[in-house]
C-alpha cells in the first residue's frame, strides 16, 4: 500500500482517476498523492466519484447486532466512512461463512505517525470481533519503486514497521505478515499474472494515473497489491474449503483505486471480488487542509514522540477553533467543526458521555482550547505510551514468528 | 524467450523497434513478430539498426584459435552472423576469467521443429567448449500473457519442453532449467525491480512495440527475461565470488530487444553488460519468405516427424532452386540461392568438404535436385532419430533433477 491515511495532502496535480471535466473542481486521490483544492477533501464527492457506498447508521447498528459487538469509535465516529459490498460479508458471516481480511503499509518510513496506525488499530478490532485470519502485506517493493530506496533499504523498513504493526496487539494464531521482497514465490506470482492478463495498459495508467515517463514498476505493482485479495496467493493458509474464501480489505480510500481493478477482474478468474471497509484520511495537527508528512514532523503525534513532545505539538500546533481570548471564548464558544483537538478526540475518546460533554461545554464557552487540549494530550499520551510498551516487547523472534510462511490452524478458533 | 528461430514470418505492421521511418521499406524484428516486405529479411540493414556487430571471419578464426576448438557449423557457415561483445567474453576467457551461458524458450507448443532446437544446438555446443555454467529460462508465463494459455497448460509446455532441450545433452552438472512460474522467488523478483526502476514505460512501449491496448503483462516480462542475464538471481548457483560474474546469451536476433534494454541498465547495477551471439531465423521449408509456424506442420521438420513424413516434407515442400527439367537441370545448374535442401545441408551438413562438392555440383547440373534431396533426407532422419531417442530416455526424474534449485559445484569442472 502507498499512502496510509493521511500521508498526503500534496500540490495538485492534472490526472486523478481518468476523466477530469474541464472546470470541474480539482480533487485528486489516489494512493500516490491525495490533494484538494482549498485542501479539504469533499468525501461526499469521492464517494460518487469512485462508486463506492457510504457506510451509513444503519449498516452499523446491523454491524453490532449482527457481531453483538459495540461498534469500535472509528466507525461509529465516521472515520471509516465508506464500502464495498460490506453487506454481503455480514450477509455470509450470518449465514456462518467464513472470510479473511487483507491490508497493508507502503514502509516509506521508520516512525509511524497516529493516522499510520489507524487501519491496523481497526483491522484488530475486526480481527477479534469476527476471529478471522488475517494477510498482512508489506509493499517494501513499492517503495522501491517509487521512493528510490535500494531494496535492502526498503526490506529492513518494511521489519521495522512490521514491529509497529505487531504492536497493535495483532492474534499471531491468526495473523501472517509477508513483505512482498521476500514473499514473492510461484502462488502469488501466478495469480499476478492472471489478473495482469484482465487489465489493458490503458486501464493502469488511467486508473493511477500514471504516465509513460514513469518507470516499469509502477505499471505491475498494481498487480501486486490486487493479489491478496485472492485467497490462492496463500496457499499455506487458505487450501481446499478455504480456496474461495471472501476477502475484506480495511483501508484508506486513497487504496479504493486498486481494489476497484481487483473487483472487475475477480469474477473473470471466479473469485469472489474482495469487499471494503474504508476510513478518510486522519487530519494533520494543523487542520484538514494542512499536510501531515515524515517531513514535518510537528504536523503529527509519532508513535515515538516523548510524552514532552505530545504536549508541546498539542499545545503549540493543533488548531483550535476556541475564539482569540477567554473573554470572546466564554461569549462566542469555540468552532468545532474546525477544532483539531476536538476532531482527534472523535477517534481517540472512546466515552461517548465525555465526548458530547467536552464538545457542548467547548462549544458554548464552558471549556478553553486549553482544557480540551489537556484532555487530548493524556488520551494521546496513553495510545502512544502503550504503543511503546507494546513494541518493546516485540522481538525479532516476534517478527519471524509473524512473517513465516505457516498453516494459522486456530485462524477461526 | 517469444519465437525462436524462424518461428514467425508473418503480416506487417506498422510498430517495430521504435521510429520507422516514412518511406523506409519495412521490416519487422521483434520478439513477438519478425517480417519484411517480400518477406525476406534483409539482416545486414537489422544489424545496422539493433547497432550489434557481425560475426565476422576473423572474430570467428579468434574464437578457434582461443579454444582449440572448430567452429560449430552454425558458427562458421553464417547461421550465428552477429554478436554484441563476443570478443570481450573471449578475452576474458584468455585471461582465465569465467562466465555462464544464458539462453531460454518460450514453450507455446508441445513439438518442436529443427529451428526451436537450433539456439539450444548451439548451446550445448558452447557448453561442451567452454566448460561453463547455464541457465535456461523456460518463459511459460509470457505465453500466459501473450497466447492466452491457461497458467496450469503454459507449465504443462514447459515441462515437455524441457524434455526436448534436455534431449540435446546439457550436462545436469552445469546445467540449471527453470520455469518461471515455479521459479519466482525473492532473488530473481528483486532484479525485475531493480532492472525495472531503471526503464521507463516509453521505452517498454518503444523497444517492444507495445501499445496501451496491450494487457498488463507484457509491460513487465521484458524485466523478467532480462533478470536472469544477471548472475544474483541464482544465488543458489552464482554466490561469492560468482556474483558478477559475466553473461553470454545464445538466441536468435529477435530477442535481441531484451538485451538492449538489458545492456542499457546493467551498468548501473554494476553488473557486466551481458554478451549476445545472435542467430539468423531459420528457413521454412517453402524458403525464406515463406513462414515456418506451429500451425502449418508442413513448412517445417519437426522432431516427431517419422522417416515418412521428413521424406515426405522434403521432397514435396522443400522449395527446389533447381531446373523444371532434367535436361535443363543438367544444362543450367540450380540457382544456390534460393534452394532449401542446399540451405538445410548448409546448417546441418557438418563435413566441409561433401557439402562444397554437393554446391559444386548441383549447381552445374551434375547433381539432380531428387539426389539432393535424398542426401538432406539422410542427414534430417539421422538428427531426428537421435533427437527421438535421446527424447525418449529424459524421464520425469531427468527433468527434475535439471529444474532442481540447487548448486552446481562442478560447474567449471
Amino acid at each position: 500500500m502507498a499512502s496510509t491515511t493521511g500521508e498526503t495532502l500534496a500540490a495538485a496535480e492534472p490526472i486523478a482517476d481518468g476523466r477530469t471535466e474541464e472546470g470541474e473542481e480539482e480533487q485528486v486521490v489516489n494512493p500516490w498523492e491525495v490533494s484538494a483544492k482549498g485542501g479539504k477533501i469533499d468525501y461526499d464527492k469521492l464517494v460518487d466519484k469512485f462508486g463506492c457506498q457510504r457506510l451509513d447508521e444503519s449498516l452499523i447498528q446491523r454491524f453490532e447486532r449482527i457481531t453483538g459487538r459495540r461498534a469500535h469509535v472509528f466507525l461509529r465516529r465516521g472515520l471509516f466512512f465508506a464500502h464495498r459490498d460490506l453487506s454481503d460479508i455480514l450477509d455470509a458471516y450470518e449465514r456462518g461463512e467464513k472470510f479473511y481480511l487483507y491490508t497493508g503499509r507502503g514502509p516509506s518510513s521508520e516512525s509511524l505517525h497516529l493516522g499510520h496506525l489507524v487501519p491496523f488499530m481497526f483491522t484488530k478490532y475486526l480481527q477479534d470481533v469476527f476471529k478471522v485470519p488475517l494477510v498482512i502485506q508489506l509493499t517494501d517493493d513499492e517503495k522501491c519503486m517509487w521512493k528510490g530506496l535500494s531494496v535492502e533499504e526498503s526490506e529492513r523498513l518494511a521489519r521495522e514497521n512490521a514491529k509497529d504493526i505487531i504492536a497493535c496487539g495483532f492474534d499471531v494464531e491468526r495473523t501472517f505478515i509477508f513483505a512482498n521482497f521476500s514473499y514473492m514465490s510461484p502462488p502469488i506470482y501466478k495469480n499476478i499474472v492472471r489478473i495482469a492478463n484482465c487489465v489493458t495498459g490503458n486501464k493502469i495508467v488511467g486508473i493511477f494515473g500514471l504516465t509513460l515517463e514513469d518507470y516499469g514498476g509502477k505499471f505491475f505493482f498494481p498487480y501486486i497489491q490486487a493479489a491478496p485479495s485472492f485467497p490462492s496467493s496463500f496457499p499455506h493458509i487458505f487450501s481446499g474449503k478455504y480456496s474461495k474464501l471472501r476477502c475484506l480489505i480495511p483501508c484508506a480510500i486513497d487504496q479504493d483505486p486498486y481494489f476497484r481493478m481487483t473487483r472487475d477482474v475477480a469474477p473473470r478468474l471466479s473469485y469472489h471480488k474482495p469487499a471494503l471497509i474504508e476510513s478518510k484520511f486522519f487530519p494533520a495537527l494543523q487542520g484538514e487542509s494542512g499536510k501531515m508528512s515524515a517531513s514535518d514532523p510537528n504536523s503529527a503525534i509519532y508513535v515515538t514522540d516523548s510524552l514532552k513532545d505530545i504536549k508541546n505539538k498539542v499545545n503549540r500546533y493543533a488548531f483550535s477553533g476556541g475564539q482569540d481570548t477567554i473573554e470572546k471564548q466564554r461569549k462566542y464558544g469555540a468552532n468545532l467543526e474546525v477544532d483539531v483537538p476536538v476532531k482527534y478526540l472523535n477517534f481517540f475518546l472512546d466515552d461517548d458521555a465525555e465526548l458530547l460533554s467536552i464538545k457542548e461545554k467547548y462549544g458554548s464557552g464552558a471549556m478553553l482550547t486549553g482544557e480540551v487540549k489537556a484532555r487530548l494530550i493524556e488520551v494521546l499520551s496513553e495510545i502512544v505510551e502503550r504503543h511503546k510498551r507494546a513494541r518493546a516487547a516485540v522481538t525479532e523472534e516476534t517478527v519471524d514468528a509473524f512473517m513465516a510462511v505457516r498453516p494459522l490452524p486456530r485462524m477461526f478458533g
